[in-house]
Formats: structure tokens, C-alpha cells, sequence
């Protein structure tokens, strides 16, 4: 390695994006019109404990963002290795991603995805656009288990399951 | 699994969490007195390409958020399977994370990880508090590669390698 730059702007971030993994989830919710929407995000993170926070990022453009823009609510739907189908489905085409037996309608009718590792529900208390993105957290009220399965993972646009211990 | 939730608030996010798994970087800046601060951060995401924008999250409690915050500048170096030792030493006493010889000076004087896979720098160009933690969004404007590593990922209090392409 070497503290001399070799890039610069984007592909900067892309190259260091490619040697990242990240945690995949599918956030849904349900639009004021009863239909479901919602997508493979692989920004889920924590932000506090107390209160339970939690943030994902998304485009301002998604097909999801009228739904949660004007319900404020969202579901999290945390996917495990068996889920890389389900993954591929909610980041398709965005008409197509409820076609299907792989949800179901949990707390306020929120769509949470069958086989799921686990499942949250909360309002949104912060969203931030930046550059036609944003930003949210999401205060988590109420949740269940699901699949007692290994979380799954995304690298380098393929679906990774979880290796070993270091 | 069941719609029904099994557990409310805090309960609710841990048990979920405890489903997720995340990949690891470092976050450093340079205080206004010249000292290097970082920490191992889980929360590293992209949040768009155009312009290049990275999301992590933390504590405004941190002993990094003042350098941070008066900088506005940060380096996000990226964690491959071989660096778990420095994200252990990045996530350990404040006072010491910068004794050794895992660092370096890079542009501007924003420490690097030496034998981390790639690093990036840029400017905080959003950053929204939310109950004592805050949610940041940094413009990345050069960086570079490192190690040909895979990525580092962290679940369940432990360091794990990344596994088999589903």
C-alpha cells in the first residue's frame, strides 16, 4: 500500500466500494394507496441503542420513496443465506418485486418477507437528502425472529454466505 | 417464522442485529492539534455515485466526533480478512489507537491503515444528530488501493472472513 492517491472522485469510491461487503436487508412499506413497495438495500446499519435506532440509505427516485415519504413507516427484513432469491427479486423490476408467495402482511399491513432472519418496524425520525439520495433512521418499536439462518452478504454484485472466524 | 412480533423497542433491534452482518472500516481524521482519531466503524455504505458519497454513523460522544467536526475531513479506509488485529486496536482504549505501526500520514495528514484494501478521503458534506448520534455523508474526492484482500465482516461480536458465492 501506498499513501499516494491513485484515483480520484468516483473512481475512488468505486474501487474502495469493491473490496467492501456488506449485510443484506429488504426494507418495505406500504403506500397510502394499500400497495406494497419496498427493495434489497444493502445500507442497513445501527445508529443507537437508546432510543433503537437504525439507518439505510435510498434514492430519492426509488419507487419506493412516495410510500415511506408519506407513511413515515417502514419495515426491516433481515435476510439470511437462504434469502438470496428473495434479495434478487426486490431488486428487480419494480412492478414485478410482490408477484409471489415470499411476503406477507405483518403489523399495519407492512409487507414482511417469508423466511426473513428477523424483522423490525419503526417510524422515520431523521431523513436527509444529499444530491437526490437521503439518508434515514428509523426508530425501531416492535420486531419478531424469523429463520434461525447465517445473515447474507453482497460483494462485488454476487450474494456471499458468511465465512469463518479470525 | 410469524408476522406476530415477539418483542418490542431495544429488544426488538438487538434481536434483530444479532441477524446481521456487516463489513468493517476504519474511520480517521486529524484534530485541530495535529493528533490522529479514528474507530472501527460497521456502518460504512454507499449512498450515491454521483458525486461519490459515503454514509457511516456515530457516537457524539466519540473521542473522534471534535476532530471531525471542526475538519470536516475524513479518510474511510476499507478492512480486508488479514486486518482484524487493527480493527480490534481501532475499537480498543482511545488513547492508544494510533501506538504502533498499523498507520501512516496520507494526503493532508489524514492517517491511513497500512494493509487495508483501499482507503478514500473527503469532505463531511451532510451530518444530521439523531439523539446523540449522528448520521454522516462524506463527498470522496481521491483515495487509493492497498492489500488484495477480502473484505473483513463483523457479526455477533466476532471478526468473520467472507464465505461462498451463492
Amino acid at each position: 500500500m501506498t499513501s499516494a492517491p491513485d484515483a480520484v472522485g468516483f473512481d475512488a469510491f468505486a474501487q474502495a466500494f469493491r473490496r467492501h461487503a456488506a449485510g443484506v436487508s429488504v426494507v418495505t412499506a406500504l403506500g397510502v394507496d394499500g400497495r406494497p413497495v419496498g427493495f434489497t438495500a444493502t445500507s442497513l446499519a445501527s445508529l443507537a441503542a437508546e432510543p433503537p435506532l437504525a439507518t439505510f440509505n435510498m434514492a430519492l427516485t426509488s419507487s419506493s420513496w412516495p410510500a415511506i415519504d408519506s407513511t413515515r413507516r417502514v419495515a426491516i427484513n433481515m435476510l439470511g443465506q437462504d434469502d438470496y432469491l428473495v434479495a434478487r427479486i426486490m431488486a428487480g423490476p419494480n412492478d414485478r418485486r410482490f408477484d409471489g408467495e415470499h411476503w406477507e402482511a405483518g403489523p399495519g399491513g407492512l409487507p414482511l418477507i417469508i423466511g426473513a432472519t428477523a424483522w423490525m418496524v419503526g417510524d422515520v425520525v431523521a431523513a436527509t437528502p444529499v444530491a437526490n439520495n437521503i439518508m434515514i433512521a428509523v426508530q425501531i418499536d416492535q420486531g419478531g425472529l424469523g429463520e434461525p439462518d447465517e445473515p447474507l452478504l453482497y460483494h462485488e454484485r454476487s450474494f456471499r454466505a458468511l465465512g469463518a472466524e479470525l
